[in-house]
Parts: structure tokens; sequence; C-alpha cells
């Protein structure tokens, strides 16, 4: 067993390194990834761009108006959809209006089952009968207002509109790995924060129409990802297997249509959901299939009752790039372990602001990726220790945010 | 900025750690994972499997055949298509036929172009006119004979049943991040090695019909990543955009149909290929956007001609996982960083083997995710402190294997 050496038997110029030259990129904001494009909205948006500027609309006078104003303006030279366009985009807009009353300010701390006395609204991304509904009901019900958010952008943007009290993305799962996308997500909407943190155990449930037997069916249809978790017992039952988009969209269109001879691989609450039994539950192979969802807040997240006790474990999650690259990555976990402060995930994501470093050596120039670290710290951002070590992580990072401290069990 | 310290100022102790507690499942076989299955082939090997059982065909005694005797019995009993799935599968199983004669043995290093005299065949992941195969070009034109693998699995299989000499697969892109099924695919086939990074700039081109004028488009197409990439110009250009799975086969299809007025956003040599006109090219809005590919070969990697010289910066990549989990990683780091050996890439993908460590504590029980980490680092497998910094790193691995030692320019 590897022994952990205290921290006295470490040097200590390093843990007094104290060497500064922030660069004035010193930017919170990470620009989107990839998949977030949608091209209707691009158009869409791109469209009535032109037709405002064709009409010689001043567009920076619309924000001065009042929403009255502001509809018949537009609606006496536009289009209905240019209407509602502009709207939304007002309406979305920070600051453009007084603070929804239901969301309570910090001295007026909530009492009420979720937030101000409504149930907890918690945006989940994904469709209805999803793991991710799943856990949103796991960790609020019973009273609770679960809705789904179909691109994972929507559900953030539902914290930023006050929508929701909450939202649910998935994380990673313990088999597939990460999923990046809400890490770029998290990294671009500085007003969103870490609530809290679920691994929720995998039930692959083997779902059919209510009456249906092992012996009715021929087909198996499940997405690829679940597929691949039950291939051994797949194997085993020696059926046809079809992959599509999604399982809880093929659960419901299995029971909407009564297909009898057709099971799908997919969660508890899809069977609850679209009124399908669960021949079999656990019909993953492999034990040690967990999922683990963030709970995210609008900063500063303000706790529901609901919400997981103080009591539990605390974790800290900590965004930083690195002046010196990669190589100093050693250095930045050094300011934790010299405090015992245990590091238990390292998550890179592409540094969008700067995303490759050039170096001219003898051999010619190389050319380094640049990455934004996530650090997942046992403790409390308020504990001394970590508070020192975040702010020595802070003197050699050229951009460094703290995601969020929430408690977990 | 940052001044690294001198490897005498650590404490000895660290450096010396020697302390070894290995689990008997030190297997260096990880799990496929998700993505991999592909229905169609499960069930018609699964259906094979059933017809042959009901037939009582003594499977084992298959590979004992010759091919003739093998074609002439099974034809005698099966449909053409399960004698055509298994040729393919005794084919393609290791060992079953000698190695192919254009495969050089150690002692009968090749002098021709590519590998004993015939052109260099290098699979590359992905469909004619990818990024994947203007990679594949770049590395081993002009005596190459590179072709297409729709599947990640498909460019590993070609190299393992050796009807490729190099496989191209794309790692990661500076933006959107880390490709990372082909890590878990190089985690899975031992025999596969890392014998060469490519980094490229991304060079989209804006692709239409010859003779096609801007002022014709209306439409612009391609896969939601490039589109992202070039959002701020397709905004200027205030035409309709839309996604499609493919941007190669959206070229393909452009050419042949003749359609003037859509552009595809693409690769040089998906022009090349299709007989398109990049209208632009760099299209993309950032610079710092570059795709790093890796050249696998099969182990031990054989050197071809073509492949970069050896004068380069040498790079050693690692995989290992770590007795106590990621907050160990600061211990495995120090291996390196005490002997002055570079860390340029830290990943990990999750240890699909034993993804989670349950932990009792007093708050109650802690759930940790286990990764397998690869790290890139500086220098030659050969080279003495990188040697014993191996030999280490693997004292405090569950299981540790060399990816590749090879150089990069």
């Amino acid at each position: 067993m590897a022994i952990r050496i205290p921290v006295s038997s470490y040097p200590h110029n390093i843990i007094n390194t104290n060497i500064r030259s922030r660069s004035s990129s010193c930017s919170s904001d990470v620009k989107s990834s990839a998949s977030s494009i949608r091209s209707k909205a691009i158009t869409s948006s791109l469209k009535q761009q032109r037709k405002l500027k064709e009409k010689n609309f001043d567009l920076d006078l619309l924000p001065h108006l009042s929403p009255l104003q502001l509809t018949e303006e537009i609606a006496s030279s536009f289009d209905l959809d240019v209407v509602v366009h502009e709207l939304e985009r007002l309406f979305n807009q920070p600051g453009a209006y007084p603070p929804h009353p239901y969301l309570p300010g910090p001295s007026s701390p909530s009492t009420s089952p979720g937030f101000s006395g409504h149930p907890v609204r918690v945006a989940y991304q994904g469709v209805r009968g999803s793991y991710c509904q799943e856990a949103a009901v796991k960790a609020f019900s019973p009273v609770c207002n679960a809705f789904p958010c179909i691109h994972m952008e929507d559900a953030f943007q539902a914290l930023e509109d006050r929508t929701a009290d909450r939202a649910i993305v998935p994380a990673e799962n313990s088999i597939d790995g990460t999923i990046d996308r809400n890490f770029d997500l998290l990294l671009r909407h500085d007003n969103v924060e870490i609530a809290g943190e679920l691994i929720l155990p995998v039930n692959h449930c083997l779902l059919a129409v209510p009456g249906a037997c092992r012996s009715d069916l021929k087909r198996i249809v499940s997405h690829p990802q679940a597929l691949s978790h039950c291939k051994t017992k797949l194997e085993l039952m020696a059926l046809d297997v079809d992959e599509v988009p999604n399982a809880a969209e093929a659960a419901r269109f299995v029971s909407e249509n009564g297909i009898s001879d057709t099971a799908v691989i997919g969660s508890v609450i899809a069977a609850k959901e679209f009124g399908l039994q669960a021949i079999e539950q656990n019909f993953q192979d492999q034990i040690g299939n967990f999922n683990r969802f963030l709970q995210l807040g609008l900063r500063p997240v303000l706790p529901g009752r609901r919400d997981k006790s103080p009591s539990g474990t605390w974790k800290t999650t900590v965004a930083f790039s690195l002046e010196k690259g990669v190589s100093d990555l050693f250095r930045a976990l050094w300011h934790f372990e010299s405090r015992n402060i245990a590091v238990t995930r390292v998550e890179h994501r592409p540094n969008q602001l700067n995303p490759v470093r050039a170096v001219k050596k003898e051999t010619g120039t190389i050319r380094y990726f640049e990455y934004i670290f996530i650090l997942d710290l046992e403790g409390k951002v308020s504990d001394p220790g970590l508070k020192e070590a975040l702010i020595q992580l802070d003197e050699i990072s050229g951009f460094c945010r703290v995601l969020g401290s929430y408690s977990c069990t």
C-alpha cells in the first residue's frame, strides 16, 4: 500500500511558491464548443437581423422601450416571427427585468418545500423517461416539478432565465466516461454553480408492454450505450438487437403502439411514465455501473429545504488554466497534496480562448494543446487550508474559478 | 513566470518510494466501451451461432480444416451468408494463418518506400474526403495506399489482421477536445502501439461545384463541429445553415448532383476527391484550431522509410491505473517531475475492469470513480531517467503499459 507522505517532508520552497505572471486575458468566459450550434436558430437569427437592417430599425433603441411599446413598435414594421424572436431575446437578457419574485434574495432564506413556497422547479437534460429525469425526481421528490430540456444548453438557460431553480445534468458514466459538453457549458456560464452531486447506480430494465412474456419477444432495442452495457445478457437471449437514438422515446413508441414482441432497455421511470412493465431489472452485465449527475443552481446557490443536508462530505470543484501549461499540473496538485486535501477527480477541457501554444525548439516548432483543468477536491471552499491552496493555485493560473462547493452523500 | 524547481530541492524520500502492493487483477485488457456495439453484427452473429448449433456442427473443428475444406464443409450445410461470415472470422483470427509475406520480421528491416516493397497501406478512420484521409496522405505521400474505415474499431482491426501497415486515427481537436473512443480501443488492443503523432492545422474550406460563385450560394452545410468552428463567418454570410452528419459525404452529394446553390465546409482533400473548388480556404473563425492524429502500428512498430526521422523530439505515452486512486496522481507525476521529464498531456479514461471504489466513511459510503490515466511524456522510453521513472510508476499502479514511444516533429 502506498503511504501518504506527511506535508512536513516536502520542501518549504514548494509550499511558498509565490510567482505571479498573469496574462491580461484572464477571462472566465470560455467559448461555446462544437455541438452547441443549432443551425435553425442561426438561420432564423440571421434572417431577422437582415430584416431589421433592411428596414433601418435602430436595434440599440429596443431595450429602452417598454414591453408594450416594443411589441407595438416592432409589430407595426415586421412579421410576427420577428416580434416573437425579439421579445424572447429581451426577456432572456440578464437584467432586462427585475428578478422573478419567487427567487428569494440572500436576506430572505427559503423555508418552503422548495423555493419560496412553490415546488422546486428542476430542469433536467433529456426527455421524459430518461435517467436524468430519474435523478431529478430522486434528488427532489416528493415535491418537485421536473421538466425536460432536450439540449444541454437549454438546461443552463432555464437557470439563467429563472424558469428553473435547479438543473440536473449528466456528468459521467463509470464505464463510458465524461459528458464533456456539460463542463464546457459550466465554464461558459459564469452565473451557474454546482450545487450538488448525485452518484446513482444504473438500473437498466427490460421494459415491455403489460402482459408480454419473455417468450413473446423477438427484438430488443435501446441506445447503443445501454446495449453495450448489456452485451453478455443480450447474447444469451439471442434475439434481434437494434440501436435507437433514444431509449425513452423507443419506450414511449412501444407502449403507445402496443408492440408486444419488442422490449426496450430503459429506466424505471420510463416504465412508470409510459405504462410499461419491467420484465427484468438490473439487466446490465457489470456491477460498478454508475451515473454521476451534477445539480446546478444560479450563483449564489440558495439552499432549498429539499437539498442535501450539510452534514455529508463536502466537495469543491475548481477550474483553472496553467500559465506554464500541463507540465505545471504537478505544482497545482502540490498545493492540495501539501495540505492533505484529497483530489478526487482531474478533468480537462480545451482552453478555447487559447487552444494551442507553439514553442520553438532546436528540432523545430512543437505545439502543445492548452487545457482548462477541473479538479474535484474534498472539503469546503471556506476551510482555511482549501482557501489558502486556492489562492496559491490562482497565482500559477491564467484563469481560476471555483465552480461550486457542495455537500454530497 | 513560474520557475521550475530543480530536482535536488525535492526530498529524497519521494524519489525513493518503493512501496509495492499489486493486485492480481493486473490485466492490460480493458473492455470495449459503449459506442462500439453494432447491433446488426451482433444480431447476425447470434443468428449464425444458432444455425450452427441447430445443425450440430462442431465449431471447434473449423479452424483445423484447410480453407478449401472449410468452404466446402460449411457450404454443404449452410446458407451463403454463414459461409462468408465464418471465412471472415477465420481469416481475421490472429495466428490462424502464417503472417502475410509482406510484413518483414525484426531481422529484415525494410528498405522499401513502405514495407517490403509495397506502398504503405494506411487505414484511416473516416470516409473519403475526411480530415483523417488528409492526415494519412500528408504523413505517407507520395507512395501510400490509404483506405477508409468507417468504424474506429475497423482501423484497429486492419492493423491486427495485417491488411494495413499503419492506421491513422483522430485523437483530439484543440477546440473540441479528445476523441475518447480511440484511447479505449488503444487500451483494449494490446498489439497496437502509437508509432507517431501528427498535429495539423484545421483548414476548413468553403467547397462548391466548379464555376459556382459566392453570390450563387443560398445554403451552407457541414458537420455541427465544422459549423461551430466557422460561426462568426457564417453569421456574416447570412445564408441558410444546415447540419449534416458527415461533411465529406455532403461534398460528394453536392458534386455528384451539381448543386450550385450549396457550399460544404470541408477539407482540401474532399475538394480533390469529389472535383469541387475551394471558394475560400481557412474559413474557420479561430487561429489555434488544430487536429491531433495518432499514427498506429502493430507491436513491435517497424519503421517504414516514410516514417518521421528519429531526429525530432521524442514522446512516450504511458497508461496506468493507480492503486490508491486519483489522489495518487500527484505521486505518479512526481516520478517524472523529479527527473525533469516534462508531462505534456494528462488524459483519463474509465477503468472499465474496476469502474468504482466504494469507501465507508463516518458520513456514509463515498463512491469514487476509477480511471486509467494516460500521460504523454517528453523523451524516449529507452532514456535511462524515463526508464527508471516508469519502473517506479509501475510500483504504484495496478496496471501500467507503455502505449508507444515515437518521434514527432
